[in-house]
């Protein structure tokens, strides 16, 4: 539903780049969890921008939950987080309210809201609103952990440079969730941030590959139909600004192997079934199996270029030319790379309240 | 929810394979919309099983509309579809019980289910149960066609054979909407069939990709938050079992272009926008900006081959080997085409109904 | 959600009166659970219509489950029931169609859906449908029942003759979960039969309250904003026909009372928190005490009478004369009874799911 | 869903009594409404206390609109209202958190919540919440108003005291909106008034009923099942704490009547249906007719008093005696008024953007 997601652990987003407050109310969540302030502010810092390769927006994200939370515990009732916009420069993008900016929301905001959206930075479609899913999604990512289920991403691929897989998944998920750029292999993330300057330089911008990993789920969360654990998954990655795939498992490659090397044979491991490979990405008929879910998401290249770009001026509908202006992210995926954890941990906390009741996650 | 998927118009689908009967209950689709029984048939003709490259189970889908159609219009009431189940040879099944086939749910069904789900046949997970969604989409893409908007989906790519891109949407979904096996190059579907074959001849399956294309979507449809029409597709589309993949416009591919390529220029055109290319498959910030929208699936290869597999019992809780029996199909990404159409169809109703009101479909 | 009711167990309704089938989906019901046969058509025998003070339409109600059930018990999966619809003779309203039965849904029907509805019989508006219902919450019923949970119906009063208040609730529940006519003072039962004969041979109709009991009830459950065990079955009761009031506990007469009357004072009692008095029936803050549940309903009488009525005809626009014809009820709430004994179920066991898990039923 | 209401329109309450924030974001009203503060600061000073009728508590409810506004009109996006707590003196409370207050939350609040709820002044469930929902309500009643859609409450009864009843609507719902204690006969209110004050020299409380009227709904807005106006507006009411009950029409006396004289029978006028009587309230077969929508709740006398009372302390659980201290209300049913009038205001929000889509309020 529109700015509010999930059914029995709910959150609703709000805000807009240049208001007073962007936010986020998270519903449902389990009595008695411990808020872990440090925690939250470690993954807020993790998207801020920081250094040449991201805007120079000074973001502080000095986030404050006015309610839910009690004697430094959820109170199980909903808890919302406000974080406070600072340093808006709304002149810089004035001149932009009727001319599109390409593959932005510009122009379907304006087919949306008719002329009525803040316009001003981005307004709601703004990268800023996911400070207050990363703030919503670092407490229920807390949550989790406490119960043995821990969430990992790191960038896969950036500029066409591709990191090493993940392997051993509890060292990798600890290690990755340290990391400001979040790479397994150090020397791939020096060539990434290089590639990434290369583009500034030229006023481009790249894109990349997202990688998810969740250990300790139980096995038996999710539906076959509709409310599959990859179908809700999937449903929340798409509202992380530029993320236009994902894929569990093998992914896209499952399409061209043959089930004899697809499939993941079962196999009895001190008493527990596990499979010996993870084409599924931990998910069978929707429903996962109790090995890792794994996931990757496709992070398109930041829209906002410096370089002019043919486009259309709504206010007029006629042909026009857009000259950037302003302050933009030459990439984004190892920001959007903690949104995505953050926005994984709210929907396993739904499925596993639903499946297990209101206070399974205490 | 579930079995359910909606705000507006809702699907609710229910059956086993070896049940009395499968079935969908849609509500919301508004009153008056004309149903047209050749048209149903023939979306569910394309998913019927057909010639060697498929399961040899003969299912005839006799469909039956038993409310919410009245003088032979929608009524604006639940319409009920049911379609019995015939040819059902449970005995063939009936040995697997508690051996768990690899990549199915036979295990995950069991973790959720504890031993009470309907194991003949894979039950509620069957495939089968795909039948009623394509009835009831059929019911949906039909009423969105009498508004303008047409949806096809082809085999893009099978056991490594690529099918050509769309070129003119129109003509190209005209077409493919009238073929059993949906290829826009005729020599690559005959290459991707005999690739079937040999599969089969080696006991093996395979998998492939789908893509859909949607022209005449209004713009201004979806959500910038969690209801974004990538995001609602994407959660429906991973109930179509063997799906482990979906990407918008460029997809995974746009993860490594830079900015300047992947964005997608807006021009007028005749007093409309458009957009020189479709990078963004139609939706920019989860919102659909009049371009055709286009998306694709990972079809995973059918994961009952006849080899025999590794695995464990879940009732004896060990080890345990495989050996298939039964009626299969080799491949299910040409089978799948028509769900992944009907599936659509069901989505952007809903998302439709919730922007214009329930008579808009009228 | 239009016809679907419920977040975790959820039912969906459809059929007509005289369309092919009236019938229930249940989804999210636990695994495992006993389906007894005599139970359900027990209480689908409580609904239909009995002798001369109901309508002289003939209904069988041989349900079907055609989902959900396997080796007797709930798969966990959705659960379909079928009823066919017989002795249904369509001609007897033909003449109806655009002229309103008063305080019927014809003329907002007409409103709805524009002249598409099925009118005969009352189309999707029928109380036959309830049978459906009845169906659905026999399931719930009875699963609710294996937990220690009970619901009872009485008819509280009928043309204004009042049945004595319940006392000891678990003799009480049982004994009119017996009757036909359910009411705890037999004398009081055969005045109200009088009264609704009498009522019958004047061509006029009676309405009445029925007042629902709920034992065993586990505390701790229902929300405090928006989902309040109240408003939860508060939304579900006005679905059933001719329902114009709801009430808990004291209800209407608390208005009246000063707060240290209306007050339900707390003790413990065998170590279990009980009240004094049950002023609040059973739910303080929208949330379970423990203590029995207990609300009223107000039943219209049927606004179908045999006098003639003015009217107007939403085919014409034009003012009109109603001279009924066919059959009908002169009072549904000894009928109505027991449909709201199965709405109760079906929005208890939604709770109970939603507050301790999928398998809490078991 | 928990603290979410609506599906297309839905408002998310959150807060507590003692937290920073007490607060509520409306998600989907559509953009370009206009905002009128003073029309929201009206209606919160009408919920206020007030005098020696209420609490001592001073509330300014000085709330800050922080998302959602753009140009002073609905920008189409999620507006989250802000009311700052202030005054709050959490000692008078303290010694009350684990003996229950009879009638209150307390127990279960500790029932659900486990102790870690926020017992301070009520924490979540304290009435002090509604001035969140007021100021949302405020905001999609002024835009029903825009359309020509008015809401009107009056304390139909106090202390056993009875106002006239609604007569030319139009202009008593003009009048009720202007008074802080809302009565049609002012003779009536002064002795209502003297009720309350004669409570309170004795230490207790009372309670009332107040009845709603909404005129200019167009007609065939609702559901026939589920999702009945009625069923949804009551569902809604019953999160105004205190609520015991609702009726719709003629309610509960209508149990009594025959349907001779029940039935509202309809006739044409200036070229409009409308019904003689209006025994229905507005409201056939769960649909909207055209004809004013008519519902009066039970509010239960205030439960804190000033008298001892039994109760028991569920720290120990142990019986207890409860000796009440600090700031309460000897009614509310005078400030709950404007609290059903911005429920009703949501819930009609939401029935229309679903009926006409999002635009529809515009």
């Amino acid at each position: 539903m529109k700015n509010t997601f999930g059914a029995s652990v709910a959150v609703t987003l709000f805000g807009e780049s240049h208001g007073d407050y962007i936010g986020a109310t998270i519903d449902g969540l389990a009595p008695g969890i411990e808020i872990d302030h440090e925690y939250i502010s470690r993954m807020l810092t993790l998207r801020r921008p920081a250094g040449r390769i991201s805007t120079s927006r000074k973001e502080k994200d000095e986030y404050k939950i006015v309610s839910g939370v009690f004697n430094g515990r959820t109170a199980g009732t909903p808890i919302t987080i406000l974080i406070p916009n600072e340093n808006v420069k709304s002149g810089d993008y004035a001149k932009m309210q009727t001319v599109a900016r390409p593959s932005h929301a510009d122009y379907t905001a304006e087919c949306k809201y008719h002329g009525f959206q803040d316009t001003r930075g981005g307004g709601h479609f703004s990268g800023r609103i996911t400070a207050a899913l990363v703030a919503a999604g670092a407490v229920c990512k807390y949550a989790l952990e406490l119960k043995g289920i821990c969430i990992g991403t790191h960038v896969k691929k950036c500029a066409g440079i591709a990191d090493r897989d993940f392997s051993d998944l509890a060292s990798d998920i600890g290690e990755v969730n340290e990391k400001l750029f979040a790479v397994l292999d150090e020397a791939s993330g020096v060539k990434m941030q290089g590639a990434i300057l290369a583009a500034v330089s030229e006023g481009d911008s790249v894109g990349g590959i997202l990688e998810t990993a969740v250990i300790g789920m139980p096995e038996g969360v999710g539906e076959p139909w509709f409310d599959t654990v990859e179908g809700m998954l999937a449903h929340m990655m798409f509202s992380i600004p530029a993320v236009k795939g994902i894929e569990f498992g093998a992914g896209f490659a499952i399409a061209d192997m043959r089930g004899s090397t697809a499939n993941d044979p079962f196999r009895m491991k001190s008493g527990k079934v596990v499979s010996v490979s993870n084409n599924n990405g931990g998910i069978n008929g929707g429903i996962t199996n109790g090995m890792p879910v794994i996931f990757r998401t496709a992070i398109k290249p930041t829209p906002t270029i410096f370089r002019q770009q043919d486009t259309i001026d709504f206010g007029s509908m006629s042909d026009a030319v857009l000259v950037p202006v302003g302050r933009h992210d030459p990439a984004i995926v190892h920001r959007a790379r903690v949104v995505q954890d953050a926005a994984t941990a709210i929907v396993l906390c739904d499925a596993l309240a639903l499946r297990y009741g209101t206070d399974w996650l205490r």
